[in-house]
């Protein structure tokens, strides 16, 4: 089955943030809302744009309470010369996790076996660690923040108001549902 | 592995379509676009604003020539009975497939087990069978017909321009990129 | 070995009954006689009128202190719906039961796996949750609530008269033999 | 899963019929429709009331093209001296098999292994030796000849009225149903 | 290896005795010396002729405090019922016990599996139920009771009289041998 | 199962007889009738007298066209040396089987494992080498020649009279029975 | 690996010796030299010259301290039986294993299995009961007692004098050698 | 069972000899009489005498049509290197096998493995190939070649002769014996 | 077994090597020698220096006919992101494979598991593909390509001169050995 | 995985050390540095200019601390002769482990199984039996002692200075570097 309900997989990698190596652990993910964004290689093409992306709406992710961490099979050796040398990168204040040894990478389920790199997958989980939303790109299709930003509200709103359920294409504040028995057979 | 760049699975099933019973199958839906839109029961609360949103964004996906697939573990007998009393079904035009043996299900790795009835997935896949997007929300998350769009419109774009590739959140007419060894490192 | 004589399977469900959903489980059966009554699915043709033909005697058969048990591969979502909007089984008052997992069919061996569906058996059930009678009729062939009503009261007569039994087509008030040893060879 | 709409089983067994042995397999019964009727054993009590029953409906039987096999674990020597002995058992006119092996009563799954006898059985196959109708017993519960001829006449109505089906409690002269979609979810 | 020397099997069965019906067990055997005379099946043509020879011989080897079992894979019912047409095996005085299980004929091995009948096999045990004697024949060959009481008392004298043997073919009075290493090679 | 209406087994032997050694095998045996007579050693005490009592009746088994075979795990050697040692081994004109493998001894299943010693059992085979009659007797109950001598002549009889069978204790020229449907139940 | 440096296998065997039977086990060899003078079968050829022979050196090898046992797979009655009858054997004093079963035979590995006899081996074991020297012949090729005597008088040389050894072909008296490290590769 | 009447083991081994090193094979062996003389290590200390002993012997040998092959798990070039510097190995002219993996001392079932070195054993192997004498022993108790040439004599004269065996410590010239009926016992 | 004298692995990887990306096999490397050196990560301390000595001798390799190879189980997009970066690994003219599966890594049996990153270890393959030397430093102790270059030039004088040896520390043009049999012992 | 960073195996030898034959063993080993030089066989070419190229450099090595120990297939009898009869190796003050059963060889990974000799691999291990050195030369290619103190120094130098690492052909005296974050891709 796929990971959606799941905890993240244990995991322990060595991250560039801030300036700084450091260790990082799945239980150190807890406690807060997270984005995992896996992408296939440092120094590639599409992959800064989409992080460059995530830069841009960190700000907003942080106000929500959301620490990201983008992922590849790179060393953090490797993530810190990228971001040493790219303008785009360099504008990235999130932790990049270094999974050269693809653990991460294949407890989400995200591992190209042949290529040793990861797909383009973005996982939201909750300050339980569970993951609530998943979503995997092939080949060259970009991803959007700003979609995440709209998925995380969501996820945050049913968390919050348990018995209450977003209807399709849920934007905060409008109107919810919530379920009982009249409702059924009659939506 | 999750299921991005492979084939969909191979399945034979009863669905309801136009006020029709017919059998459809994992050959039929090649050579178009194709949605896979799983939803856990007939007469239930969230479901059919998820399916009403996208029956809104039919037409518009029926002229990018994608072809939509609702489909859950009910029967197609519980399905036009549904269609039958239901307003918000009662708008689909696209085919709903009953599932109750759970093999679509699984084919795409989206069985909840213990309640035999899918998770909210969302899959497009190109022509060929091939998955290209998929995209899976927890509990009460609603998903977004349009956000779908914006990804056909982007699949669809890599595919017919090999070898340019689509950045983060791109939309239709904006300029894309074109990987080369100079763009190494240097984005 | 058929299923005569052992205990009904152990199960979880959700049901409709009297406009409600409840769980109801093996344990929650004994105490009681009881009927199962399997059916292919929801919102078919056959169905309602062996459903009706119950739901009919049933007053005579609660009055005999048996509960019936509808059950389909349906869930209760389902089992409601059907019962809002077909008059047949509008007229049902005994509980409808979610096997959508199919446990309880395959429990009582009576599931079809290539349609996920549920074969026409009745089983009768002592309050002790043994079973005691099985029917099962293929295809379009209709069973008959009266002839489980006699065989309810012949089951139930040997029980309350223990070392007696009901010859052939019994019917209550008949004479009954007791079994002993110059009968042997003797009838 | 259960027998139904299974063929009957492979077996050669001596019968003892109309004063002579003789050996009787499953290929002898095609072409005819077939009752089976289990017993526990000879020389004891209800069986006799039950076989009498059954002997008595033989000529209507007969003329809807039905043979009927007694069966139990007795030998064909055991069958004929209790022919032989018993009023009741005297007045059979159909062959009773010798199933000292306990072959036949596996292959219906009606064995109980610590007797090493039948449970009180009876299955009706089609002339393709498919079995349509399984009907069983617990301990002194008698079964009806009556009953059995009722079904007889609904089974052939079905296999006549091809896409027809007999509602509950059909009596022979009485409407069928035509399965079509107007009619899902509208009885 | 074969069952001389052996201990007669655990086994618990119904027997016909005297005009009852009565549980017996390999313990019950024990105390005494015994003899289990198998034969294939009730109502058939040279078992009762040697079951009367057996019978004729009962009161000399009851002096001998021998008991005598019949036994065949018919029921206890069909034990009785033969007892009572019979002239011939009405004669019996000792118990027959039904053996429709097969489980005491397999345990002294003499099972004809694909009859579920009993070889001619007659096996004489001591007070501690070890088989001292076992003698089996095929198809039509008639035993001899007169034979087996020969056998009978030369067992009890060699019980009897530790270290002495009795030659071949020894009645009753004749001279025996005492081993001693005098003899060996001597005779 | 015993042995009984099996073959006997295969073998290869060196044998004593007549003064020479020679090779027999199981094809030799057959095309006579033959009786296998096992006994523990040369040289013992019991022994002596059953190969002696055999000896003494050798000349009317041989009219009924029976060759004897005696048989140990001793060697061809030891059997001619007992032979031209002892008085009553002496009078053997029958063959003597060197069997110190114990090839024969465990293929008529008559092995004393612990001790590498032959059961003492006799058994009868038929021209086709199929095995008619066994006879296994524990410690020092010795065998009669003159029982097997009629058992001889039983077998025969029956071989010779096809549907015949000998009743008990049968002796030569009285009468036998020929079964029949008419005589079941009837004796 | 073959048996030397080995303790001798575990045994409990009926001997003959000095004209009684006697239970021999591998626990009484102990505590004196031994020798185990394995041959094919009694009765036999060019046994009884090898048998004479050490019989001829027995003396000698008591004054030793050495044991002899004479093994075939023979039993104790036979070589009782060819001790009484042949003029050879009758010289003997040393037991008489009789090893029917192969269990001593199999246990210093020198069974020709096809024949169940042993091969023409001799083993020299010291008071611990741990073999020192083995020999074995094939077919027709004669053993020398006065060899295994010289062999006997150097192994109690060594064992007498730790350090020493005794050079090829020494006899007693001549001078052995002490091992040092000066004489490596000086001899 | 031990290595007697099987073949020598395939080999293939550089060896010494002559002041050449060249191949020789398990093949090379054949269709002449063979002795290997198995030893412990090069450059010991009871070795260089068992050796001399050997290379005493060895014209007679020679003469006898015999060769002789040195083994020890040493290498050929340490083989040469003892044969320069020792006066005793020096005289050997004999081919010495180097046998460092240890497939030849394993072959004859002579290793020890927890020092990889082989045990005293000398094996005389016909011209087929076939082991017809072994000898071990153990620690320092030294063998003797004159006891050696006498077992070949007795072997070639026992192949030469069919049907005569030697007797017991027989030598060269002295009589016979020839295996016939009339001695069984007689000796 | 170590590496030594074995093939070097298959591998198919994507280098970086002159401003390009191609892709190189182990078939490409053969008709050649070559080295494959092993290091960690790309941006780490220890190894610019390891890669700056090979560049600074990779002149007098190629005058050798030694193609270089640098591994470690970063991409190629890493290296040359590297490459463009950094003064030392800019000397570069030999090809980087990018070995992020570690294909190449574990095949030559380099590879730290928990790290996925390489040890420091070289190998020198000769134009058949074998490999002749092997080196591996644990740590950060650093290798010479001085060192190296001495070994190639003895490899390579070798398979020049069959049959010749480079005695220890050999530089070239220094005197070699011709093993010969007089040799033997006499160095 | 290669050796580099493992222990040294566990073993057990014999070895020749100034004059005397003792027993050393892994735990012998630890407490200092260690060289352990395998070589194929004794009284061979190449080896003893390798191995008198160690002793040369043996003074200068003990004052390093390290002890040297030369290892081959061949026993420690064998090592003393060589060591008695070469000049070249008459020069060797470390010990020289005899391991004739390639328990030592096996342990380190470079046993030729064919040859059952030891490839000529140089291993370095630190004071707790840390491997951190390995070196590995097929065939002819000679191994260089000087080479070998230089890599010592190395390792000691990076053992006493925690966190410097030796930069590429580093020799005694020369800087080294210490990792910190600000040298990542600046080297």
């Amino acid at each position: 089955m796929a990971k959606i309900n799941q905890s993240i997989p244990e995991f322990k990698a060595e991250a560039f943030h801030n300036g700084e190596f450091k260790t990082i652990t799945n239980d150190d993910v807890k406690g807060k809302w997270s984005i995992f964004l896996f992408y296939p290689a440092d120094f590639t093409f599409i992959c800064p744009t989409e992080l460059e992306d995530m830069a841009n709406h960190y700000p907003e992710l942080q106000e929500l309470g959301v620490e990201v961490y983008a992922v590849s099979t790179d060393t953090h050796f490797s993530h810190k010369a990228w971001h040493d040398t790219s303008d785009a990168i360099g504008k990235i204040k999130f932790p990049m996790l270094g999974d050269q040894t693809g653990n991460i990478t294949r407890g989400f389920d995200v591992m190209i076996e042949e290529d040793h790199m990861a797909m383009r997958g973005t996982f939201l989980a909750d300050p339980d660690g569970i993951i609530q939303v998943a979503e995997i790109h092939n080949g060259g299709i970009g991803r959007s923040a700003k979609d995440m930003v709209r998925k995380v509200k969501a996820a945050q709103y049913v968390r919050a108001n348990d018995g209450e359920v977003c209807p399709a294409a849920w934007e905060q504040g409008e109107a919810t549902l919530t379920p009982s028995l009249d409702l059924v057979g009659k939506i």
